[in-house]
């Protein structure tokens, strides 16, 4: 039966109620809204508006509850129209009289605020924490291959050649970023809506900030009208997830790229790789596929909330439950998808001898080749035309550039000598690229040991 | 157990199946799923692939494992992988080795791809089933309100004075051209795909067009890469839920602002309201709400789709098992929306003497003067002029026009005469609108019965 | 100067103007426009609402108005508020008091619906004609590969090998589809809204249906209100182009992947590629890229689109102008991209001879093998499992199909004979894909003749 | 001419350079290109890569390109690819060959990735200002209505009594926690990936930190590779410009409806409101309707960045160009509608005593004899019930609250006495909202002071 009722002179009916009831989904709440309920009854015996006899009862009755849902015990029905009737109609029947005392100086407009609060600021815990654990398994993975060469691409092309360790340390980067953003996040959210009521606070003498002590939050939300109608932190955080996403996606499409035959780079433990039903030649890498494609239903989740808070007058409008359920997606979606990526590059060996012979004399050096000009004094938009039409050369002669002769490169410039040819090895090429945060071994193992170090930090 | 496995060495991680196991979301293709194996393995008995007594096996087993999960006997698990191993096996466990001649000639590849049409054909069906229910609601509400004059708005500003009824048809209007790209989607889902095998057609010798007659399909997806590759009509179908739960979404905003305390004009049924559980007075029109915010996930569940196919390379990939969830996401909760807006109008009364007696004389009226002056002779451009001033002269003395006298009206054009203050009740405006479509009784008349006839050959 | 301002007691304030003013891009609608005024000036006279002479007047003024904007002598300054208001206030200052009556039973509301409709019809019809010649480009580059065999993927792992021509087809398909949803749409635009004025339809005796006659439209949009709210048609066609971006955008992917050093199977032209401006040996597919990137800006104008309109009451509101710019944004992007699509490809060569070779007696071929099974009675799972293992012996030997003994396939199952050796070419395979739609020479060669004779019909 | 042609054969074709060239859009980085080329040379200097000589020389010839451009004496051709080779070549024009050398070390990758950050710092200094602005004026306008009693809104039904400055502030709320966001954004933004070169860093000895600290930049993006390939900060601008927009769209649809006959309560003077073609006594909000719509634009843009960024392997890909657009969009329109909307609230007046009288003994009070019913013991939930059956009987009599006598309070509850009948006036209710952050003039005046003050700081 709803709160709400008297005033009515018919029930609602089954399917607005079947509608309306977001039992279903919001029972995740569960945890917070005791925990918030608790931090609330505390501050109303504190003010004297409820006893301390009351106070206990009913906080040994929220106990009794979360146990209860907790083992399965009490049957969360979809009728009981959303969690915090459900809590509040059980207590009621537990502990009699004393449990209509809960809802005294607070609104549901509040309390969902601020269970939603609670949610978001352990679940974006959760996230820091596996974002920390991802940047550790690709740190791992860098270590392993730390001395690994690999042509770097850009337009899928390849571009210079560089260590892997390096390219792998850009998702550590990315993930850094994701995490800040995420504690930014939580930095808004966590402050206490609770004692804004339905929208205009209450006459009843609350101390809203000592709710707020109680759950460890940093202050309230001082507006009692934004309080109620405000749920940007939800939309931050499902643009945190996004972001994360965002970049599994990109990680997800190289993994699929390096496990192509044509790439022939990685390769995938049979435990993580699926085949298919009807070649049984295949091995496919489906755990990436479904990263990549998961990001999808996270910009969905995006779209969907910002649609929802599109022109909503103030305060409190119904819409905002519909907020719950992509939050909740996108929260999940994120999690799960950041502990698999982990576990697939885990699941992930690299062959670290796969392109080094390859890239002997290739074209990918020929900025090499421009640096060396400069050096000598050639200006750099000359020195790359020069070096422009000597790679047309090795194209025109299907060569490369460690087979022309010392003759040809003087035929495009006299500043060419014969140390030219001790350019033409990729791992030179490499360690040459000494400027801050570059590909050279020392820059890489500096950024490595960086990473290491602020991992022991964080974790 | 997959399918596949035997290349493997090692068997799929815990994680990595329950990653990328689809069997919550996928058993509710599990009628269409048998559907089109039925209609395979006769084919394949036709063509003698296999023989009739293995048919018989097949199909009597197939329709066996339908009647269990239709009574909940066979459970079905996530570690079966998708709905399609989880028949299968469950098959081949019934029937033994006879089982393992279902999938020939088959690639999951493509029976996805049927299953996937064969639900949407269903779902489509039904859904514009639903969208004939809410015209004929529409339909029936405005029969009730045929003379009942409201104010039109534009830019939310009372514009001209017209008829409920009109306004109730603009939404028969739009469910209409809902339900014309629901059908125009159907039109190009209803072609078998299977027979494409994994990409490339098989060397079996099938008749994909008997599988095709057989699901009552109009022909077969040619092009076997296509087949197996194209999500389109998937997404063609989130386009037009987005766009008919974009109609709900105005049809909510206007419940809501006629059931507010200013309007006053709507009057929800109290087994169709919500109240507050703080505010004793409160009755919200929470289902508009919902209704309203429901947008957003559609919306959002046709971004997942979009952003999911981008950029794939053919054919299959992985990342179209994405594409599930937000597909049934959005089509239930259009289906449910539109079963509930129907509802909701249902249990709303409009107070059909709210208007009228109010837009007595009132500037709502002023563009039949402008008619009335352009039919004097003068230019139309000019009549606005004239008129805009003597609306002017209105707010200046806080009077309606028929409140200012002939003198007046002189003052502002010499053509003016007495049979000016005939102009001044709304029901003669409205009266008057006689062009196609317009707001007069007769044309509306004209489309109540265009409609009620429309509706009687398509319910 | 506003159309409107007789009204008011100041004029609009600069900024305001400044932010409200279309003009900058609705100008793009001038010969619409003025088509639209001529046939409701034609219909007016008809009517005898003016005159005939009036008529001459208003229409000679308003095609040398479209002259004088042609060749760029008419300045169209913001100022004018839109183009409707540019087009009426240069009438009236050419033709004087007539030009007045230009407006007459008519509306902005009534008058820009009918201009986006005229809009719609134009362009789409444009973008059809250029699905039709990219068709036609992917039919001349399927022509020139009717007998190249790569590799089909599924995974972007090798499956099958396939014709290059089925898998180009597989985008000719793309398109056709792509064609049919921008026909279903203008089906839908076609239609007259003229007469519906503000929203209320109009007391003059106006003929609506001679108006949409003389414009060529299958007839008018009935209900006078939601003439004027409905804006359906606009987001039909921009999901008509985001469907057409996401296939342009899986080719770009394509061709992305297939210019990479790792496929080198195809070469764009040296006038269709772009280079680095610090690596001299640089050659990118930036145009590829391009087109992979344009897809996001048109999932962004119909994100806009749709959101713009959620929960709109009607009838007009002036938010409406907002869908001018994403829709006219989300045309030309497409438009833009077909044609540079089609001609990316006809600077593209593709090289007939790189896979077939390195297909010989590969695993790709193992689904050979099944059907062979099948063929001699083995149940298809088993034969599947049997070949499963052929595969893992393969790969522990690292040994291709046709490199192990007779002696070997018989451990794995008695039924293989000699005969097994005749399956390992790859043009073997693809030429028993012989089912409907599969790529066998001869299925290939019927869609080929399919689509050239279609073709035909078409451009 | 490209940078890069000299490895090609033949130039690039004119509508691949149309279709790749940027300049159309990317010259607003102008400005930002100069900054960064002249912190680039004087490093290039420092490090004696260049001499003191040619870094004058460049540096005279930047400034005097900067001027060009500025007073459009240099016209920006599309031709010139984009913003940053039209500068290097027209510095080659005016400077000789030491201009050929300002691209030393340097790679456009890095070059565009830091224009864009020096952009996105300039854009959101200017954001953040003027949603201060912003603040102040919702902050005067709230000083000015620190007594209005109006309705406050839940569901859009009259909840309870509040202060229409209590309401104001509710927006500079929002818009405080979207300047943290921003500041939020330029905090990550803020960093030089100067030196990143093409994606491996540079064999030359450059000094990044030195480009960083002349640029005011907090360090550099430490890797390389993720320097180029990374655009987070651009999605991170445009979420915070989508939630920005959000707020403002809320703040418009409150305009629109407190602008209509029905609500009564806002007058929008003349010179910011429009009015009809057809109607002349029309007076719209069409500039709030304008902000409203314009969100949608802002979500356009953010799932176009979003789409863009999918799945994109690393390092840098054309498909990034695409991303400058939205951008450049996203910001231009927010900027501009937090200007208009400050704007329209200057251009308002409220009617400070549309409501009070209206809400004597209001419905909207009974909240308030709940509170009195607690206070006297009752517990809430039955105290609500009871409430709740006093508002059944004021609705079955149509009375107000006050209008009920003591005798009929009594039936309900004995609790209730004479002292009820004070509780009935909207001002008592308002001022009983003592708890932080309440509705009550202390906590009113409060808040107002804090904002003053805040103000004071940050403008």
């Amino acid at each position: 039966m709803p709160l709400w009722n008297s005033r009515f002179r018919k029930p609602l009916a089954d399917s607005a109620l079947r509608f309306t009831s977001s039992l279903d989904f919001d029972r995740v709440l569960f945890h917070v809204d005791i925990d918030g309920s608790k931090a609330h009854v505390r501050m109303l015996r504190k003010q004297k508006i409820i006893s301390a006899a009351d106070e206990r009862k009913i906080i040994r009755g929220l106990e009794h509850i979360r146990k209860e849902i907790t083992n399965g015990k009490l049957k969360l029905d979809w009728r009981n129209e959303d969690i915090h009737t459900a809590i509040e109609e059980r207590l009621v029947k537990k502990i009699g009289e004393t449990g209509r005392k809960l809802h005294t100086a607070r609104s549901r407009n509040d309390q969902i605020a601020l269970d939603e609060r609670l949610y978001l600021r352990e679940e974006i815990a959760g996230l820091i924490k596996l974002i920390r654990h991802c940047q550790s398994v690709f740190l791992s993975q860098a270590e392993k291959h730390r001395s690994t060469i690999v042509p770097g691409y850009t337009h899928l092309q390849r571009a210079q050649p560089i260590l892997f360790a390096h390219h792998l340390l850009a998702y550590v980067e990315m993930f850094d970023r994701d995490a800040e953003r995420f504690q930014d996040c939580v930095g808004r959210a966590n402050r206490s809506p609770l004692g804004a009521a339905a929208l205009a606070g209450t006459s009843l003498p609350i101390d809203r900030h000592h709710v707020a002590r109680q759950l460890k939050m940093d202050g309230v939300v001082e507006n009692s009208i934004d309080a109620v109608s405000d749920r940007d932190v939800l939309i931050e955080c499902v643009s945190a997830c996004a972001l994360t996403m965002m970049h599994v996606s990109r990680f997800a499409e190289e993994m699929v790229l390096w496990n192509s035959h044509e790439f022939s780079f990685a390769r995938i433990d049979d435990s993580f790789a699926t085949g298919s039903s009807l070649m049984p030649q295949k091995k496919n890498p489906d755990i990436a596929e479904l990263l990549r494609g998961k990001v999808g239903r996270v910009y969905g989740d995006l779209i969907a909330l910002l649609t929802i808070m599109k022109g909503l007058p103030l305060a409190y409008n119904r819409d905002l439950q519909e907020n719950k359920e992509p939050l909740f997606d996108a929260v999940r979606t994120t999690r799960y998808s950041l502990a698999i990526a982990a576990e697939l590059l885990n699941h992930t060996r690299f062959d670290a001898t796969r392109f080094e012979t390859e890239l002997e004399g290739d074209l990918t050096l020929a900025t090499d080749l421009v640096d060396y000009l400069v050096a000598k004094g050639i200006s750099f938009r000359r020195a790359h035309s020069v070096v422009g039409k000597i790679v047309q050369e090795c194209l025109r002669q299907s060569k490369s550039l460690n087979q022309l002769s010392l003759s040809v490169y003087k035929r495009f410039s006299s500043k060419f000598g014969a140390d030219v040819f001790g350019l033409f090895t990729p791992r030179k090429s490499v360690h040459a690229k000494v400027s801050v945060g570059g590909t050279s071994g020392k820059e890489v193992e500096r950024q490595l040991h960086r990473w290491r170090a602020r991992m022991k930090n964080v974790l």
